[in-house]
C-alpha cells in the first residue's frame, strides 16, 4: 500500500487522520469508525490489522459511518501510515520510562486546531486493544496524549480512545452554544408577558380568598412569583398557564 | 426491586447516577459500564434491560469494572430508578417537539458538580439502542443533554454517549495540567545546563572549523542555539548531548 499517491491526499477537512495500529478486532475498527464520523473525521489508516481488511465485522459496527470506512486505507507499519503528515500525536495510557511531552486531549485537540489552521497535516496514532502502542511507535510522534481519567482504571476501550479525542477535535471547532432552549414556535417569555400572568393570577387569588389577610399578601405574592420567575418560561408556556387559571376558576365557579 | 432501601444510597462520591433505559445489548452494558469506572462513576442502575440481569456479555465486556456492574441495580421503571434523585438530565441527539433547556456534555458537567457540591444526587437517563429515550421519559428530566456533533451523524452508541458525560464529569473536577513533560529521574534543563551545553557545542564547532568565517559567526550561532532552545530540554538530555558531543570529536581525533 504504501508509496501509492493515496498518501498524498490531504486529511479531509483539516481533520486529523487517525491510525490505528495493529487494531486486533475489527468490531472495535468500526466503532472507532463510528466516533470519527459523530466528530466529522474521515481519514482512518490501518496499520496491519490483524483480522486482514476488509472485515464485516467492522461494517457492522460502524453502523451507517460507511464513509469512513469505505475509505480506510492499509499500512505496512506505522512509519508509512504518517510518512505525509506534518505533526503526529500518540495516544496512551501508559506512561513511558522516555521523555515526552504529554497533552491532555483538550489541550492536543486546542494544539492540532492551531496546526491544521497553518495548513499542516496531522495524525493521531492509537495502538492495539491489549498492549497500546510500543516504545518505538511512541518515538515516531512528537507528542503523546493521555486523559486524564480514574487513576484506578486508566484504561479506555480502543473505540473509547478515539471517540474523547475526536470529540475534542470538534469542540474546539464548535460554536454551538453549550446552553439553549429548544424554543419550537415560541420564544422566552417577556416581563409584560409574566406581569400579565401575575396580575391574572392574584386577582383571582384574591378573588377565591387566598390572599385575604392583608399582612401576608406581600410576601405571599413575593414567593407565587419567585416560583414562576425561576422557571425561566417560554411565552407559550405563559399563555398555558393563563389558560389553566382561566379554567380552573370557571370550573369553580 | 423497586421500594428496596437499595434506592436510598447516595450515588458514591457524589457523581452522578448512570440511569441506562430498557438497554438492549448486555454489551453495551457492559462497555459502559467500563466508561464509567474510567471516570470514577460507579452508580448504574438500568430500568428493564431486554436480555434480564445478571448478563455474561455485560461482564464480559465491563473489561475488569466489575465494581460497577456489580453494583448495578435493576428497576422496574424509570420513575422508580430515579425516584431518589434530586437532578435529573437526558441525554438525546434528538430534538423533541417540547419545550426544554439543552445543555453541552460540558456545560451539563458543571452544572452536575456545583449541584453535587451542595449535595444533591443527580442521574443521567439515558435512552435504548436503537430509539432513544420515549418523550414520557424526557419529561422526568429537567434538562436535556446533547453534544454537537456532526449533523450528518449525531447518533452516538450507548457506551459513546455514556463516555462523553463521564468524560466532561471527570475533567470538570480534575486539576491534571493540561501540558506536562514526563520527566522520569530529571527535570527541565536550567539556563546554565544550556549555557553549558552551548560553550561546549560552540567550542568544538570552533575548533573543528565550522564556525571558521569570523562575520557569519554570530548568526551562525543564534541559529545553533535556537533549535536547541526550541527543543525544551531537559537536564538528562543536555547530558546525554554533551556526551554525543565529546563522542563525535574523540572519535574524529
Amino acid at each position: 500500500m504504501a508509496g501509492t499517491d493515496k498518501t498524498k491526499q490531504p486529511a479531509a477537512g483539516g481533520g486529523p487522520a487517525v491510525v490505528l495500529v495493529n487494531p486486533q478486532l475489527g468490531q472495535n475498527i468500526g466503532t472507532a469508525a463510528r466516533a470519527m464520523w459523530n466528530c466529522g473525521l474521515t481519514d482512518l489508516r490501518l496499520v496491519a490489522p490483524r483480522e486482514g481488511w476488509p472485515n464485516d465485522w467492522a461494517v457492522k459496527a460502524a453502523s451507517g459511518a460507511d464513509l469512513v470506512i469505505d475509505a480506510a486505507r492499509v499500512f505496512a507499519s506505522t512509519a508509512e501510515a504518517i510518512a505525509d503528515l506534518n505533526h503526529v500525536y500518540a495516544a496512551s495510557a501508559r506512561r513511558r520510562d522516555m521523555i515526552q511531552e504529554v497533552l491532555t486531549p483538550r489541550a492536543a485537540a486546542r494544539e492540532m486546531r492551531r496546526q491544521a489552521g497553518q495548513g499542516a497535516r496531522i495524525g493521531v496514532l492509537f495502538g492495539p486493544e491489549r498492549s497500546g502502542l510500543t516504545n518505538d511507535d511512541m518515538v515516531l510522534a512528537g507528542r503523546m496524549i493521555a486523559a486524564p481519567l480514574n487513576p484506578a482504571y486508566s484504561s479506555l476501550n480502543l473505540a473509547q480512545a478515539v471517540l474523547l479525542m475526536a470529540y475534542e477535535w470538534y469542540q474546539e471547532g464548535s460554536e454551538a452554544p453549550e446552553r439553549q432552549v429548544i424554543e419550537g414556535v415560541t420564544g422566552p417569555a417577556s416581563k409584560a408577558d409574566m406581569m400579565g400572568l401575575f396580575e391574572h393570577l392574584e386577582a383571582e387569588l384574591d378573588a377565591c380568598g387566598f390572599l385575604r389577610v392583608p399582612e401576608k399578601r406581600p410576601s405571599m405574592v413575593r414567593n407565587i412569583r419567585t416560583v414562576f420567575q425561576r422557571a425561566g418560561l417560554m411565552e407559550q408556556e405563559v399563555r398555558m398557564l393563563r389558560g389553566i387559571i382561566t379554567c380552573l376558576t370557571q370550573h369553580k365557579g
